[in-house]
């Protein structure tokens, strides 16, 4: 038998009776503690995925001058309508107009100017005939343009102000950035962008059975897993992850590592040691004093013993230590605080209505979470649970875009009926 | 007028006369040019979105022990057949079995075991009786636990090899990285992954017209916008951006530096000068010799000028100026090559079918690729077109979560029809 405390049949045990909040009520526990960080300025080209610290405003109208949708000739429409009795209409080329120069010359009766695609129409012009509709013709030294058909006012320009208006809002705090949001800050000029500072979470896993990733498998060892996995969730939802060592196996020890991590980082995240075993450190950590206890049962499986605490502010989550609690609890708790963090406004996953792949037998007086795949059938999104769902079931975990919602009500779920489906982040990209 | 070469009315324009090629032939013209590119070894920590340059197969089944799903204790299910009678059934604790630990006394008839969730099941044990359970009893120095109810064999007993056997296929060449995945490599040990080299891909803009982002407004001129939405796609993408100076307005200095960047970089993106205008030097750079022209006109809106060239295996793409043409373009011909390039299976945007939300009745005979927005509602998938949706237009770029595909024989497409949608990156996460 291994060096460990021996078990006392006479020591109570209170890790049976904790009292189990509802999901929706456990997350906004635990982000009602999560506070958007401080604001930084970042280059416009570091700043995809990132989130906006504040509302951007249309500092001058876009486009900023009336603008040829083609490349022809800017022409006073008034000129051209004598086409309409099938006569042909010939003006003089007084400019020549590439982009981004802005012509000195205006139009007059019976001028017209050569003009490219995005350059500012001369004053005088209201409309734009494409290059491909004309013919030209040189005479002393003269050249030009003839016309058979006459044109509306306005036609192939696009007005200044067309897309924005000055003082238009553009783009909102705590949208997160992409190409169009790139795309529109660039065309502003805002090369240097106000973001949140991205949360920096701590991982610590417990467990004496864990070997490193580099170490060759031992008898009754398994690999930490969680650990990394964990950071690549902690990456995808925004977040810096630091991988920390693992929590030692003695209480004061594991209370003095968890809390410096506290002070170091933004959010503390733990996997494995919150269930009712004789070593489950998080557990007796989370309420033993030091840690103000958020909860530490939720009506869900898998993850019913995600646990959550606070310190001076700062949020610790401690995540089951089987694979598949363990996603699902950091997707529906340690996600949202992130993104609060970040500043965004959706924190939860994005849910949909969908019809059920196939039936699903197992019920439980708790909601259930089942890893599932989608698919988009004629137009109806249909869920389709993983064959192997358990909590402790690592394998589906990378096959899985959705988790489908079984309530604890549903006597059986079948193949056709409607179901809520959480959609996992990065489908389809 | 500015210092520009004089138009010559004489010079035979071929620029109008380009044979228009099929988006899905251009599409696979271009890809078949796109090769895998050198494989490399990566920490698995840095390995998220990275794409698996061979197969992995599993090294040893998992879980690799009988693995104990509850805490409780490990027992021979027969002695506890009494209990169906009605008896207590009393066993002697002979040994504790944490997780990690193997225990080395087997369990004979009338012993049990006391174990954790995760640990290995001890020889002799064929089910785990859940802690809460059970009751606990010591007489002279010696613990008893007694049990009031029988169990099933393999109860609570993951078997070796459950998820997977040695040698299963586990995840396939070309699979991109995420948590998923990584959790998988973890709990094998790779801890080092082969991945293919991400392309890097040189931009360059063209136009005398544009402004840096970080210069103010002039009259007539615009921002850059493009090269940087550009640089947000590739990196998207998989890609390695690389942001280049302007092209020079002159042909052979352009030619130069754009052959110069496709000896350097696996991939050269353009943006602007493709169009039938006088300063077009892309559309002139890819029929002038030293590149061969793939295309040069594809059946399409926005983008019909989207043109494609290679030079010694390197593709070049000049996408049009147009913000909306562009980021299209870029989705639909530069994103595959990448993908490719990345060993991914799924080159293209996903496509489904959804309900139309609102009439659109611009019609064409090119297939328009119409930026929109995606709602599930009651498990149906609607896609409304943007209120803005012109080629030059930038401003929908950031509200748009599709294409929708509306083919040229359609006579303008009404609300509630069925479409097809190119679904973009990053929808939902």
């Amino acid at each position: 038998m291994k060096d460990h405390e021996p078990i006392s049949p006479k020591k109570p045990n209170h890790k049976f009776d904790r009292r189990a909040l509802q999901v929706s009520d456990a997350q906004a526990l635990a982000t009602s503690y999560a506070d958007c960080g401080q604001e930084e300025l970042i280059r416009l080209q570091d700043s995809d995925g990132r989130v906006l610290a504040s509302d951007v405003v249309a500092p001058h109208p876009f486009p900023a001058f009336a603008r040829s949708g083609m490349d022809g000739y800017a022409v006073s429409s008034a000129d051209l309508a004598p086409c309409d009795q099938g006569e042909k209409v010939w003006l003089e080329v007084v400019d020549h107009i590439p982009c981004g120069y802005v012509s000195s010359v205006p139009i007059v009766q019976g001028k017209a100017s050569r003009i490219m695609t995005g350059a500012q129409v001369p004053e005088g012009a209201d409309a734009v005939v494409m290059l491909e509709a004309t013919e030209l013709r040189v005479e002393d030294g003269v050249t030009y343009v003839g016309f058979k058909r006459s044109i509306e006012k306005g036609k192939n320009i696009t007005p200044l102000g067309f897309e924005l208006q000055e003082g238009d809002m553009i783009l909102r705090r705590g949208t997160r950035i992409g190409p169009g949001e790139i795309s529109v800050l660039a065309t502003f000029g805002i090369h240097k962008v106000g973001v949140y500072r991205q949360p920096v979470v701590g991982i610590f896993s417990t467990g004496t059975e864990l070997l490193d990733i580099t170490e060759p498998l031992e008898p009754g060892k398994i690999r930490n897993s969680n650990t990394y996995m964990l950071a690549s969730q902690i990456r995808e939802a925004g977040g810096v992850p630091v991988i920390m060592e693992a929590i030692p196996d003695h209480i004061e020890l594991a209370r003095q590592k968890v809390e410096e991590a506290l002070r170091d980082y933004d959010i503390v995240v733990t996997t494995g040691g919150v269930s009712v075993g004789d070593y489950d450190i998080m557990g007796e950590l989370v309420t033993s004093g030091g840690l103000d206890m958020l909860f530490n049962k939720v009506t869900m499986r898998p993850g019913s013993v995600t646990t959550a605490a606070v310190k001076e502010g700062k949020l610790l989550f401690a995540l089951s230590g089987n694979p598949g609690a363990c996603f699902v609890g950091f997707l529906l708790f340690v996600r949202p605080a992130i993104r609060k963090m970040l500043g965004m406004e959706q924190l939860y996953l994005t849910e949909w209505t969908a019809e059920l792949g196939s039936d699903y037998a197992k019920v439980n007086n708790f909601t259930r979470f089942v890893r599932g795949s989608l698919q988009v059938v004629n137009g109806k999104l249909v869920a389709t649970p993983a064959t192997l769902d358990e909590s402790s079931v690592m394998i589906t975990i990378k096959d899985s875009d959705c988790l489908i919602v079984i309530p604890p009500e549903l006597r059986g779920a079948v193949k056709g009926q409607a179901v809520q489906v959480l959609v996992l982040p990065g489908v389809w990209s």
